[in-house]
């Protein structure tokens, strides 16, 4: 990655500095840059991009279909054979696109086939937005739409993957939102105080399958040192937080059955918001639990 | 199964006729039918089972241990030959403990050789009021004991399956309780009603594995028709309720996201009391949800 | 009372008896009585009293205003001075509405001219569904009505009136639900199980003053040995119910602070549905509850 | 007040400078600074004050009941005829101790005598931690005490008079905690997300009447812009929140009943830790609720 430009330095550049500064933020588009040059200067990183975008949508509708072709295939013969921009490349490495198995792979050729046989345009999605389980369902779903609701849906995720390019790149206030935050608490009711030390997991749910994201404890104050999930866009997906409160409670109250009523606390929840701050306490008692989604 | 007798008959009855009429309660052991006869009349069933216990507990060790050792080992080879006495075979076979795998069936043998070579008796245990999870852990835990402890917790445990054969093969009043329940209700606080049609799955946990023991729906009042478990004792175990409220509130509320907070809920519990009311309701909103051991 | 009638009876009488047993239920209008007789027999006591709304609904709008006009004015001279129908008496004195101050009375005088000179009929409302607090309150509201609206919701009330007397003069059948209930339940998830012996009180809250309705303490169960209300119509208004949680958990948790977090939980609540369930619970530990609208 | 010092110039004073400095910390007694000044240095503020109470605490008995003996009556003759130490004054006039009715005088006045005559010192309580009801609650229950236990229980109160003047007086690093917090934060789970111009008010709750201490609106994030109370000790004693959730609720729901089930919701709790923090949420749809001492 280049080192960061200051939005301040952008509105002082000449036409061709600005254009090269941007380059890549929307892949093989220099023209983007070159129109939204006219609207500097830009007060904030986010009315920056707004332009940016505007630049696009405000192309005819054949011009916005091209722009879109120019994108590659989500996990599709370019992820495999390297040949995609860098960028795509390690946005779609996140989500492991690029190393899928064989029967993965195909599922994913068959759905991009149907999709170009639909809308005559490469399926986009911002992946760094995404679970592998949002992906396809998102798929499936799109695949559903009319043509122009899709062409939108499409320019819209063009949108998001923009804007996380763009607040990477350049530096200066009025940065937009593109991260969320994944936060829990836990605390014992029956002795009015938060739960220190109670282990956590948190997986993410798949349509098969589920993997450990993350193992930590909480401290004195019943929360986790660190966010669980946060630093960038949630992953729209379905996740489930563990927390070992057996052992807890057990060290607090001798008496209760060897077989405690509560052990493994399991929340299921879906996180569809990928720049929100989503808070998932745990109200406890042995005997008794409470979840919500807090702020 | 003979037909039920009355407590009246058993109390006017002659001797022989008392101790047949009382024939594989206690197994291998006619005379603890022939000690309590001169306990007569009994005014309730519970007092009649008291009676036989105490002419076993009355006992002086030695006898005791001798009692104890005419049981069958717990998924043992009589179990496999079918030797066991017939009401041995079929409470064991409910726990699948008849068709054991081979790397099972090599784990009991271990255990039984070791408990063997530790108590000198067979392992007993009530294997109605248990789960196959639960039997395992009772073994290892048990096998920590000190002797007086172990023979007690055996005869507690003779105590358990004497009671259950009791109470089917004799009628009168004052049965001891010998059944547990398990129920829901599920109570949609975003509308202030009981959620009607909620699909509920009910699973057992085990070590490695998960058992789905029954599905069905909610009712108009938020309940099953049906107790989820009932008529008998609740095997100890750990168990897990999956309420499947997406559907439920996505009817209700279309503006909710496609990926809703809340999909399946999954409550997972402990039951410790085979004889015990389980009350566990779910209280949700499409945000929120709480559950507690209710009565 | 008359000693009730059935309503196989009422099926088989004669014209003149028929008219005769129903004397009274519609005030002041025996052509209701005698308009129904037709529609014999009646397959459930909700049928017949359905058929009598209908003899009334179906009138021509003069007819129907007539028919208002002949019942008495709420709280009015004829309460004070005991020109009432006895049914109407009783049925008013039960709110008080026989005794009220000179100043309260001086403000049920105003607002029976001021909806008399608007509509041209006496407020009717069927007050064993109301508190005195909702009585008012609805009289504001009324007031607010557009002429045909109005007449519908005098209607409306002279249904509940009318319904309560057929239920209490008819017995058979299907007949209308015409009672409410009001229960609770004491948990205490810190110990999982029941609150027993713990007071409760119910309070009446109205404008300007709160009204002591009973007291009484839970019972093994955590709930009442009888429903809070019961055994008619609840009354619409407003409820406070008081849990003297704070020595029910001293008694359990000594080391709890000296000023417990919580001591007396007040619950309150609003009451719309005079013929609804409304069982308001309390899940509480030391340092936490909950309540919501169950079933 | 005087300009505060700093720990670090206390630490450079000479011993005129250093009693001079801290003089009326310790009413009367001038000696405390006196033997306090051979510890120096204080790393921090709480140390220094430590030193000071380790200097009463080891005097011989007779000393500290003459210690004691030179604090003013609570609400007494000095505290009505303006006698009492500038300090002092002002922390009573925090209660309205000095302007009692004639009837709470007398009974002030008639607690005092008894406290006098069975413990020989006046009764010390540091006001500022106390509502008027936890006052006489605490003189109640410390008049059924042992003389030992009464004699640690009033330096334990003078303990917390000094500490928060020393650290009103003297600023530095290390300073002991003598400031509590109430917060408290609403949130809406019918729709997922805080509960945003809620009114709510705060009570305090005496044994008899209730005072309104503030009322504000929760902000957009469901919290209010500042704590509930705060900057000084929370004062023991009982309080109530209430929530005007009604308006909030119809607002976003036209289809609720006009006497809705929830309107003002009450939560009434106590304080016991006035240097606590004490977070007392609202968690609440139109027809449940839920709240909890949180962190």
């Amino acid at each position: 990655m280049p080192d960061r430009l200051t939005l301040a330095a952008l509105n002082d550049a000449d036409r061709t500095s600005f254009v090269a500064a941007l380059d890549g933020i929307f892949e093989h588009a220099p023209w983007v840059a070159e129109a939204s040059f006219a609207a500097r200067p830009f007060a904030t990183v986010a009315a920056l991009h707004e332009a940016m975008m505007q630049a696009v949508l405000s192309r005819p509708i054949e011009e916005r279909l091209a722009f879109v072709r120019l994108h590659p295939d989500l996990a599709g013969k370019a992820a495999r054979a390297g040949e995609m921009a860098a960028e795509s490349v390690s946005e779609q490495a996140g989500l492991g696109l690029d190393r899928l198995s064989d029967a993965e792979y195909a599922r994913f050729e068959r759905l991009n086939a149907e999709y170009d046989g639909r809308f005559g345009i490469p399926f986009v999605i911002c992946v760094r937005r995404q679970t592998r389980d949002a992906v396809l369902a998102a798929f499936e779903r799109r695949l559903g739409h009319a043509p122009g609701a899709e062409l939108a849906a499409a320019l819209a995720e063009i949108g998001h993957i923009t804007r996380l390019r763009l607040v990477e790149r350049v530096d200066g206030p009025g940065a937009p939102a593109v991260a969320g935050r994944l936060t829990t608490h836990v605390l014992d009711t029956q002795s009015g105080c938060p739960a220190e030390g109670v282990r956590v997991q948190l997986y993410e749910i798949g349509h098969s399958a589920r993997a450990l994201l993350l193992e930590t404890r909480t401290n004195a104050d019943g929360r986790t040192d660190q966010p669980l999930l946060g630093g960038g866009p949630l992953r729209i997906g379905t996740y489930e937080l563990v927390f070992h409160v057996g052992p807890y409670f057990a060290a607090k109250s001798p008496a209760l059955p060897e077989r405690p009523f509560l052990d493994e606390v399991p929340l299921r929840f879906g996180i569809a918001e990928p720049e929100g701050h989503y808070h998932v306490p745990l109200i406890a008692t042995p005997w008794s639990y409470a979840t919500y989604r807090g702020s």
